[in-house]
C-alpha cells in the first residue's frame, strides 16, 4: 500500500482532505461520505492534526441545568456532553436536577500545575545526590532558563525523586489557561539544556521524560501531588429530596457506597468513585480537551457522610483534572461553541471549566449510585441504551 | 433556568435538535452553528444519546499504512484517528512506517470476556463463605438464568472474592462482537434475581455492582484477569532500520525505557508504557467505541529486549482493551465508515479491531520512545503542535 | 577479615557456637555474653540456621485472655507476644478485654493455600498462549509430578497470567500445617521438570519463580487470591461497653476510621487497617513463624459499621496470613512452648493459629483506634514507651 | 480465665516474670522452661514490654564478612542475623563473599526523616484549603511548638495533602539516632494542640493520625517521599567472578530479573526486588529494631544493568528503612551486643546501620537471584532447610 498523500504547501484545505478521502476510499473500497461532512474551514486545523481527512461526528447533547456555587463558576449551566453511550446524558441530567434542587454544588480548586519530569543518570547514587543539591541551589537560574521559552508558563517548583543512580526531577509549571503539556515540555527542555551546560561535572545521560510526569496515565503520584487542576465538588442532599427524586435514602446510598469502596480496594482500583470517566470523557470531547487525558483525569477520591441532620453529604475530589480553555482543541469549531455555551472560552476561564466538570462528575456519581441502590440501573439502560439482547 | 425541551414522540429528528440548539443559544447567548453541522439522519441515534442537539466535530486523519500479522487482522491498514492533539497522527504514522519496514506487527488475542460484579452482604463472614460454596454448586442454573436475557452472551465463569461479611462475584461473559457492558449488566441482574429467590436462606442485601467489575476505571484486577480483550502486539525492529529511520540504537532506546520504567514504578503509575492512551482514545472516538473506556483500556505492560542479533524486540500487552464492532456507537455515520475502512464493521470483527488497536499502540510507543531518545520530542511538537509560547 | 569458622561434622553444638562467638568477639573487639545465654541444645537447629552462634533474646509477654469463637480456636487464649515496643502488649490486652466483654471474636478461615509461581518464556505470545492450553489439559499429570516430592502437599489448581511472550503459572498447594514455601518450591520444581520434558516443543527458558508468588512481599494479587490463610475476624462492641472501657462512641470511632481510610487511599497504602503488623510480628516471633512473612501477612481489609442498634461492628480480613504449627521454627525451644500455651503445636493446628492471630489483630486495631480518638495515644506511649525526649 | 498478674511496684523483676510463667503454665497446662531461660536483668525492660514473662530465643548466626564502602559504614562487617529460616544466613553469606571479592558495596543515604500525619476536618473544602495556607504561614511557630517536647527531634517540613473537606499534614522530623515514631507522635501532638488553640476559626475535628504517616504499613507515599532512611546500595560484579562463584552470567541474571520484574508488576507487588524482607527482618530482630517495621522497610527499588564492559551493575534502593541505634530495643542485652559487633550502638550510628542493612539486602538479592538462574534454589533448601516432604 502506498503512503497517504500530503501537500506540503496547501495541506489544510477542503481539497487536500477530499483527495485523502478519495485515496482511502479507493485503497479500501469504502466510502467516507459522512467523514467529509464537516462544516468548518480546515485552515484552522494546523497544530491539531496531521493528514486531515474529515471529522468524527460524535452525537452531542446538553445536560442540565446544573447549579454551581463555585469561585469561578457561579450559577446555572447547560453542560455539553458528546457521547455514544445511551443513558449517559439522561443520568447526568438527573443528578443535576437533584443537586440543583438541593441548593447546588460547591466547587473549590485547591491546586493547579502541569508537569514534565526529566531524569538524569549518573555513575552512582552519590553523583545523583550531589546533583540534587545543586539543582536546589540553582533554582532561580533554572527557572529563568525555563521561562525564556514561554510567555505565560511559570516554573513554580521542582520535586526530586531518587532511585539507584538516577535523579528524577518533576517540574511544576503554572500554565495559565492552557493545559500546557507542550509548553512544559519545551520549557523543561530549555532548563535541561541549561543544566547540562552549567553543571560543573559531566552528566552521563538524561531524558526529557523519566515517566514521573506521568503523562497520559494514572499514577498515585498524580493523586498525591496533582496534575492539572485539583478540584473538589461538594453537595448536601436533603433526605426528603433523595427519597422523592431517587426513591432511596442516605442510609441505603451510604451502605452501597461502603460495599463498593471495599470492592474497589480489594480490586486495586485506581479510585473509589463509580464512573467519573463517563462525564469527563464526554465533556472533554465536546469542549476540545485532549481526549487521552481521560487516563489521568478519571482518578477521583469520593468521600460521603450522613450528616447529623440525616442528610447526605457527598464530595468528589479530582486530583488530576487536565483542562484548557485556550490552545489545544479549544478553538475548533464545535468545541469553541460548546465552551462559549459555558462562558468558558479563552483567557481566564480554565478554573471555571474545572469547577463545572467536577460538579458534573458529582452529579453522575449520585445518579448512578442511586440507580444501583434503587435497582433501576438495568431498566434505565433497557429504556435508553443500545445493545439489546 | 428551565429544563431542556424534549418531544417524547419525535425526539430524534432534525427539528427537535434544532429546537434544542435554539433553546441553548437563547439561554446562554451563544451560537451553535457548527454543532448543528452534522450530515446524518438523527433517527439512527436512539440508544446512543439523549437530548440530541448536534455533534462534536473532531478532526480525523488516517495513519499508516500499518502492516499487521494477526490472526484476525492480516495485511496493511490505514488507521482512523480522531484527535485534536497535533503531532499524534504523524507520530503514529512514523511508528507504522518503521514497523511495516521491519516486517509488520504480530498480534495475539489471549483472553476475551466482559464483567459485571455484584456483591452480596451477609450477617457474618461464615454466611458469605457458605453462600460462595452454594454459588459454585449452582453454576449451571445461574448460567441458565443469566442467559435467558441474551442471545449472544454466554456466562463463562464466576470469580469469587471474599472480604468481611461480603462475597463479591465477578461474572465473566463472552459477548460476541459487542463490548457488552449492558448485556452483562442485564444478564447478571437476572442471575442475581434467580440467586435471591433460590438461595435457601435470606440474603440481607446485594448490589448489582460491588465495583470489582471495575467499570470505567483502571484496576490491578483488570491487569490480572483481563476486561474486554487481552491482546499482545510484538515486533522486532532491525538495528539498521532503527538507526536509519529513528536516528537511534536499540541500546539507547532500551536504556531510556529502563530509566522510564523505574520512574513509573516509583510514581505508582498504572502501567509501564508511555502513551497508549493517545492511540486508544483517538481510534476509539473514530470508530464509535465508548470513549470513557479509555480509563480501563489504557493499561499496558511493555516488555522489550535487545535480541542476540542486536535488534530491538518490543511488545505491548493490553490487558483490558474494550472494543466493539457491533452495538454501541459502531453503527453511527462516521463511526461505521471508519470501521468499514478497517473492514471491522459488524459481526465477527471485534478481535480483528482489538489486534489493529494493539498494533497501533505499539507503533506509538516506539515512535515517541525514539523521539525522546533522539531529543526530537520538543522540536516535533514545535513543528506540529499548537500551544506555542 | 577471615571467614566465620565452621565444623562440617559437628557444627550444631554448644562448642561450635562458642568458638564462633569467640571468633566474632576477637574480630570486632566486642562481647557476646548474652548472645551465648541460650537454654536449649543446638542439636535441634539444623534446618533453621547456619553459623549458629547463639540467640537474640526478645522480651516476651502474654496478652489476654482473649475470647475467640472460631471454628478451630474456641475459648479463651493468652497470646504470646515477643516485642521491644513498649505499649504493644498493654494495648493488645486492652483490646482483648474489650472484645471478651463484648462476647468474643468470631473467626473464619475462608481460603488456604501456598504458592510457587514459575514463568516460561517463549519466542512469541502465541507460543505462550499455546503452552497455556496444554498446561490446562495436562493438569492431572502435572499434579502427579508435583506430588511425587511431598507427603502432605497437594496441588489444588494452577492460575495462568499472560504478558508479552511469557506465561506465568501460579501453583496453589494445600500444605497441611506447614507454611509450605519450601514444599511448594520443591514440588513446583518437579512439575517444571516434567513440563519441560513432556511439552512437545522446546521451551526456550523458564524460571522457578517469576515473582507472581509473590514471596516475601505484599501484592494486590495476594489480596485478591490469598497466600497462606485468608482469615476474617469479626466482633460487635456494644455502645455502652465502648463508652465505658474506651471513653468513646461508635460514631467517633467510625468518623476517625473514615478519615483515616481516605488518607490511606490517597497515600497508596497497601491496606486500610492501622497496625496489623504489630500484632502479627510479635506473635510470629514468639511462635516460630518466618518473621519475614510479615511483609505478606500485614495486609488487611478493615470493614466497620454502626449497627441499627447503635453498636460497633468491626471486622478485619487478613488475605495473606502465612502461619505454621509444624516445620520451620515451630519446634524450637521457646517457640514450641508458646505454641503449646495456645494448644497450637503440631499437626492439625494451623487454622487454629490463624484464627487466633486474626482475632489478635482485631483487638489491636480497636485498641489503637480508640486511643487515637480519645487522644490517649501519646500519653499511653509516654507512660509505657521508651524514646523519651 | 483471669487476668495476668501484675505488680505495680516491682513488675520488672525475675520474680514477677516467674509468677507470670507459673500463672500461664497453670492456666494452660503447659511449661515455659525455655521462655524463662534469659540471661539479663529485667530491670532494663521498662519501655520495651509489658507483662514481661521471659524471652523468645531466636537462633542467631553471623553472615559475612561483608565489605562496605559507605560514607558511615566503611570496611568489613560480620552481620548478625536472627532467623528460623534455614538457608538464609548461608545465602546472604554467599552474596557477601561475592560482593567483597568484587570490591565491596557502595552505600549512600539520600534522605532521613520520620513522620506523623494528623488530619484536620472542616465544614467544607474551602475551609480545609484556607487552613493549609495558614499552616504554611505559621511554620515557624508550629515548629517551635513541636520542638518543645523533644531534645533531639527537629521539624524539617510539613507536607500537605487535600481531599474532600480534610487536610492531611505530614510532619517530617529528623530524629537523630532514634527511629523516632514516639518522638514524632509527641511533638506532632504538641503542634496540633498549638494549632487548635491558635487557628482563628474553630476546627471541627482532628486526629493525630490520618494514616498518611503510613505507620506500620507499606505505601506508595513512602516510596516517593521516604520514611526513616532512604538508602541506596550499589555493586558491580565482574563477569568472570559471577561465573566462577555463581555459575551464571550477567546476561542470564539480567534476563531472569526482567521476567521477574514484569511478573511483579502484573501482580501489583509493592516492589521489584526478590526478598529484602528476609535480610531486613533478621537484622532487625538481632539488633533491637521494631520488628513490625518490616512492613514499611521491605519496600525496594531494584535497578540493574550490564555494563559496557560486560559486568553486572546491581543496585537496591530502600526508600523507607526504619532503623535506630538508640532508644527502642537497641539497649537490650543481646541486641546491644549485636549492635556493638557492628560498632553501631548509640549516638551517631543510625546512618551507619542503615548502610549496613542496605548492603546486606543487596547481597541477599544477588545470591537468591543467582540461585534461581542456576537452578540451585531447591537443592540448597533441600540441603539447609527444614520442611522436608
Amino acid at each position: 500500500m502506498s503512503r497517504i498523500p500530503r501537500d506540503k504547501s496547501n495541506d489544510y484545505t477542503r481539497e487536500a482532505a477530499a483527495r485523502r478521502r478519495q485515496f482511502i476510499e479507493q485503497a479500501t473500497s469504502s466510502t467516507l461520505e459522512h467523514v467529509g461532512g464537516y462544516s468548518f474551514d480546515p485552515a484552522i486545523l494546523p497544530g491539531n492534526i496531521e493528514n486531515f481527512t474529515g471529522v468524527a461526528q460524535m452525537p452531542l447533547g446538553f445536560a442540565g441545568p446544573m447549579l454551581v456555587n463555585g469561585e469561578y463558576a457561579q450559577g446555572e449551566f447547560y453542560v455539553p456532553m458528546a457521547t455514544t453511550e445511551g443513558t449517559l446524558v439522561a443520568s447526568y441530567s438527573r443528578g443535576m436536577r437533584l443537586t440543583s434542587e438541593a441548593g447546588g454544588i460547591t466547587t473549590t480548586v485547591v491546586d493547579d500545575a502541569m508537569q514534565r519530569s526529566p531524569v538524569f543518570v549518573f555513575d552512582d547514587a552519590r553523583g545523583a545526590r550531589d546533583f540534587g543539591l545543586w539543582i536546589t541551589e540553582q533554582f532561580g537560574a533554572i527557572k529563568a532558563a525555563a521561562e525564556t521559552t514561554t510567555r505565560s508558563g511559570r516554573l513554580r517548583n521542582i520535586e526530586q525523586y531518587s532511585a539507584s543512580k538516577m535523579l528524577y526531577l518533576r517540574f511544576n509549571f503554572t500554565t495559565g489557561d492552557a493545559a500546557g503539556q507542550n509548553m512544559c515540555g519545551k520549557a523543561t527542555y530549555a532548563a535541561c539544556r541549561w543544566i547540562v551546560e552549567n553543571y560543573p561535572r559531566a552528566i552521563p545521560r538524561y531524558y526529557l521524560s523519566g515517566n514521573m510526569d506521568t503523562d497520559k496515565k494514572h499514577s498515585q503520584l498524580n493523586t498525591l501531588h496533582s496534575r492539572g487542576k485539583r478540584v473538589i465538588a461538594e453537595a448536601t442532599i436533603p433526605r426528603a429530596l433523595l427519597q422523592e427524586r431517587m426513591r432511596t435514602t442516605p442510609e441505603a446510598m451510604y451502605a452501597a457506597r461502603m460495599a463498593s469502596q471495599l470492592g474497589g480496594l480489594m480490586a486495586g482500583a485506581v479510585h473509589n468513585g463509580v464512573h467519573p470517566a463517563n462525564g469527563i470523557a464526554s465533556v472533554f470531547i465536546a469542549t476540545g480537551q485532549d481526549e487521552a487525558n481521560v487516563a489521568e483525569s478519571h482518578a477521583s477520591l469520593v468521600y460521603a457522610e450522613i450528616t447529623p441532620a440525616g442528610d447526605y453529604y457527598y464530595s468528589v475530589t479530582l486530583p488530576s483534572l487536565i483542562v484548557a480553555t485556550y490552545g489545544g482543541g479549544t478553538g475548533l469549531a464545535t468545541q469553541r461553541e460548546c465552551l462559549e455555551v459555558l462562558d468558558c472560552y479563552g483567557a481566564g476561564k480554565a478554573r471555571k471549566l474545572a469547577e463545572i466538570i467536577a460538579a458534573t462528575v458529582l452529579c453522575g456519581e449520585l445518579s448512578l449510585g442511586a440507580a444501583v441502590v434503587a435497582e433501576e440501573w438495568v431498566s434505565s439502560h433497557d429504556d435508553l441504551g443500545r445493545n439489546r439482547p
